[in-house]
């Protein structure tokens, strides 16, 4: 299951503007455009098997969701609303929740809905080359034994979950779907880590940069770098709370057992916070340093034209002045006029350096 | 009913210097200036029925009152403070609503009047071209089963609604006038989105346009775009609380039924105020490249100034030197010193350029 | 009673280092320095009659503290402390709040003294030329059926009260003392948005101004209107909360049907607020602006002196060097060597000009 | 008992370095070096009588620990660590409070042992030269009838309360230790806001300087200013919570006919945060007045060079032309040729002053 | 027990790539490179004896678990996760925390397990050059009466705790394992104040140099402080919060008597907060600072240039007409032509200067 993601060259339909004014529950497909068919994959384990198949018809998976085993049914694209419809049905997933499934740019959240839970979030993938963060909507149906995600691409990152069910290594077979559900968020969480430690090698890189002769593309990697960190707080501020109400939550649904678990993750999100607020700090003081090499620059070429220019100019109106065609200029008869000044230019032009060494212009 | 609203030339009478030491509950109008008739709509339906008329005279609607049937009762215009105050006794709302109701520019707001609650917000209607955010004060009463809307203009984003009452699509018509208020609070946050994306689509041509050469316009343009920004977020904030204090009523007048529905433009709420979050951090870093960009300029223009004068400064002052007509200059005789001249200052101009090279000033 | 305030020439007593190791209690006059005598009016009213008149003897008002009618007794003048003291002996007020209503520049609070609320806040008055925001210290006694009011100066704004109670209009005469409270309490919120329109007034100049050439005096005008903002913002957010704090108040003094008044007053400061950050962000952004105005003057200059510069400099010193008097130059022979001087020099200011246009500098 | 804090001179041990790794409760001053002998003095007063002395042997004060009369125990200097090690053992004080006592620097706070109550705050004693704002730390022992007070230096801002006991003004005497301690907080209060009106001259000053010619200095004494908000704001702001927390706490102690008192000081705290953070405002609109004043004076200077250089440049070029030596130079021989080249001089100069009279640079 | 980091060398593990993908629980290593042995050792007594030994086989120290003694082991180094993991399979400790204790870069946190307290936080322990801050992860296991602490490297700050536990001085050896907890806390946060100092005495530095002759350099140096208080900041806001959460802890295994020392240790941390914030504001004022030299200096060198080229430039242009070739100039044929020439460019010389001295450009 390799990672085939093209994410510079897709496209979004983000624009609200297709729904405005329909009813509630509507579903409307908002999210990247895809051309792949859905495809549903299903893991169904306990203890002791483990089987893992891809549906040909919807109804296979309806057993699954009274029976004993673990089942995570998981869903790679949502730009197919009937499919999401028909799982919908088929599991009694409300129709506000339908419509956020479809709708790819939800703030993450949670809801408990007594029988299951929904939350959605962003899942950080790697950074393409123009936004340097890339993302893609999660959203997770938690059931009493059953997990059902919706994911916007093909391809993903749960596949050290998938090798952890399948080859029994851990507790995770031993466990419920809650203790999955934890299990996916945490990889998330830790993918946010790799994408902060991408954008903590690039600032790194910039820093040096920066130092140099920089020309303005420096500023603008500098604000590209701030509204990746920007886009990274505003995924996992409230990814944070997410995490932090599953845990409070008083529900069947996420037992005792799981939830030092999951507080396990908020710290991560807590630190990833953290992180990304010194990386904004970081970032604002590089600008500070842009701007201030900048002025010390042009002080430097100020400096420059300055010396040149007053020690010349002084000299050049000398020479003039002997340049002038009055008939009556005693100097230019002298014998040693022209020598004279030349010592007086010499003399002018000391003084001038050394006004400058003293002033540390050099 | 087609959007006729000129609002690029339209004035306000938004001076509150009208109303200074007048009685509580004393109605002025402030707002548009209209010159239009105020216009009446009901619309009355339930599971099986749609009617849908123009009152002639305000006592038609008094029976709608306390029909069992979900009446909606528009109100195009509230210039005429008459017709305010006539429904206001009808419908018995506190003369302090009243006030609010005819007094535009209200911060967003819910009261609970036990009997019926009030609602006021801004309607976002597009960007005129000078304030980039166009907004209308709408306020509701819902009673138990009606809802009564006042606008300041004629022409609304409604019709969608409309639609949906007149065909029955979806549940609209099964349930109450609290549903029927959601329909409307939903319509109003997603144009909130059409203005917002609007916005962002200028920022995204403001972005192209600052890289380039830019004059001071832009960042008029910048500050005007911050203003709008500024203005939705005045609007989003409150009408959040708003939402989530209807979500929270202990009151009949708003059913279990229709809270998941508010949570659901509480959570749109949500986002819009990310984005405007995010629009204002854009805009402050494109201020900061604009400034940069200013400061590059410069120092671009000072070191062309520099470069040249730094050449020919000096070279100026040689020619000057053998311009100059003392008797005795034993050079001006050689056969070479004119070729000779020549070379040192090649020399002399070679020797500048090699300095700006190292300097990295090419 | 016309408003004869000349309040840009009247000196405040704000040094506290008078106050200095007193006991509390002690009554000492800080605030604008008054000449004129302490002028004490009375209004006592109820739904038949109103009786207005100004004691000779103090003595004269205390049957007003037990009669059923409501008595406004307003005391314009605090620098005779001595009457403050006296009346605060009559209706048995706290020394420590005597001592806060002769002590002008108190933060506007409440205090619940069970038999009578004490109230202070601001009243802006208009603008003097020097600091755009005038204000004076306005004390409440509100009492079972008697309201007292100490001011600074003569001449206030309650003239539209005073013709409500005299010409019975409205409510006025049928309710009770909270109620002209209220009435006084609006009328000062009221006042508060003349200020901020006059502001915002001069706020549009300012930005029309800053466009053009504008000098360092438009930077003291925004830093004179923030600071105005900053007054407003100090005296209206403790006044916000000393309303909120009335409206929760479990006391007798405040009548139930008072409160919603109280709301509607508590949501016109609550927009105050809002305005008035508009305000400063605006007036930020206008310093942006001028920052920028200043660069790109800098820029324009320095691009005129660069053109004029680049242009001439290497032009002279070409026919510098033609200047020179060697005796071997043979272009000074050459029959078309003038002109071919200045064809070469055309060939070199056409390049340069080139250049510029290329670059967009004109 | 006159003052004579000679402060620029004084030295703080303020390492607290000597500390680490001690035992905690180990008493090792921390503060102003001292070189003075402790002074224990000591008021006994109640509403009959009122001694006071110096004791020789703190096994004086020990029978006032249980008198009826209230007694005021004034320690000053607290580099003696034995003294106060001793005191704490008469009266009962816990280790870790002696520790705070002896180690200057503290933050204000305030703890309720039961007994006894601990205040530690910072009390402002003018200003020298260095930092603005000079502080010494006041440490307070609130029992039920007595009141022991420890400050660093010799001569103190209390004697206005001391003459008030002596003399039996107020109602001081009537009263108990925590009156007493209020009236000593109330007097430190008050410090506060003389130093905040010599800040705010020193502002107004600056203000006026900022104006004119205003070298780096300027920018120099902004700053220090700006520390001396700071260093207020971090005494004023925990005094505010522990004042507070004194109005609130259950002990008796602190009897309820007091906290109206502390209440009043409380207000005065709030006072003094406001002008502080409006000071700061100030402060840095300042910093802004002055940085583009820097830019407006660059501009000046960058005119003046533009219009002599942009003026004469191009006229030097043509007295240039006609100095050079060519064989075959038409003009020269002229009969007006010289007067020609004036006039066209005098033109170049007129378009060059008109251009810069339009463009405003006069 | 020398102290022999040479931390500038020393390598981090801090990807946490790593870890990606790996079941919860799993111990990997993130942190200091080190090579150096597992060093564990055991403080055990009680208030007769103390003995000290490194055991050599890690089944040595169960029977601490369970003594009345009080035992302190320490461990040296987290790189070896299989003594970390032993160690915690003979003391319960949860597999999650085992993993927060090989894992450095915790952020501060205090977890309670009922039967053990967890507690991990950030160690400074000095600056060097490259970071100014330099920390370690330090984790402690507080249960009834053993102490296990985690260090990162050999060598540490704890000696004088040691010292008083050998040499018996205060109460430490006559109370239980959370009184030694709280004294290794209170070590740590003395050594933030040591490296406060530290930072305060470069500030202090970096102020005079600010004032002098400054380069690029000192906004670096600025910039590498300003992220040394960031990184304090983020160690000691959140292990404020632990200490709180300590202090307010319902559990045996702090003990009433023990909270005083964690208040005490709770309000260093509050002075370290504060103190931090100051430094914040310092650096801030003092890249204002450097600002405004640049513009400063900026303005020098202009006004220097400024002031040569305004002299010299109109004297040049008149010695270039007396250079002109024509052959009617009358001027040159006067007779004091040339001197008139003179005392005309003096005056025009003086003219300038006095405009400048005017200016007050000297």
């Amino acid at each position: 299951m390799t990672d085939r993601r093209p994410s510079g060259q897709q496209k979004r339909v983000n624009r609200i503007t297709r729904k405005v004014g329909l009813d509630a529950g509507a579903l409307i497909h908002v999210g990247l455009l895809q051309e792949h068919n859905v495809r549903v994959t299903v893991f169904d384990y306990d203890g002791t098997h483990c089987d893992q198949w891809q549906p040909q018809d919807l109804e296979e998976i309806v057993p699954l969701k009274d029976s004993p085993t673990v089942s995570w049914i998981n869903v790679d694209g949502i730009h197919d609303v009937q499919i999401v419809e028909r799982i919908g049905q088929l599991f009694g997933i409300h129709p506000l929740i339908q419509e956020d499934i479809v709708h790819a740019g939800q703030r993450p959240k949670m809801e408990d809905m007594s029988d299951h839970i929904y939350i959605v979030l962003k899942m950080l993938e790697g950074q393409d080359s123009e936004r340097e963060v890339d993302w893609e909507q999660l959203s997770m149906i938690i059931g009493p034994n059953f997990l059902i995600t919706f994911q916007e691409r093909e391809g993903d990152i749960f596949d050290p979950v998938r090798q952890r069910i399948t080859e029994d290594k851990g507790k995770i077979r031993k466990v419920g779907a809650d203790y999955l559900a934890y299990a996916l968020l945490d990889l998330v969480v830790d993918h946010y880590f790799v994408v902060l430690e991408r954008l903590g090698d690039k600032i790194e890189v910039l820093e040096e940069e920066i130092i140099g002769q920089s020309g303005p593309e420096v500023l603008n990697k500098i604000n590209h770098l701030k509204r990746a960190t920007l886009t990274m707080r505003r995924s996992v501020w409230p990814l944070r709370e997410v995490i932090s109400n599953m845990q409070r939550l008083e529900s069947d649904l996420i037992k005792e057992t799981t939830k030092p678990y999951l507080k396990d993750v908020y710290d991560h999100t807590i630190q990833i916070v953290d992180t990304v607020e010194t990386f904004r700090d970081m970032l604002s003081g590089m600008v500070e340093i842009y701007m201030s090499n900048l002025s010390n620059r042009m002080n430097e070429v100020m400096k420059v034209l300055t010396m040149i220019a007053t020690i010349f100019i002084p000299l050049t109106f000398i020479v003039g002045v002997y340049g002038m065609n009055f008939q009556y200029m005693p100097e230019l008869h002298w014998r040693y006029g022209y020598a004279a000044v030349w010592i007086v230019m010499l003399i002018i032009a000391y003084g001038m350096v050394s006004y400058f060494r003293k002033r540390k212009w050099f």
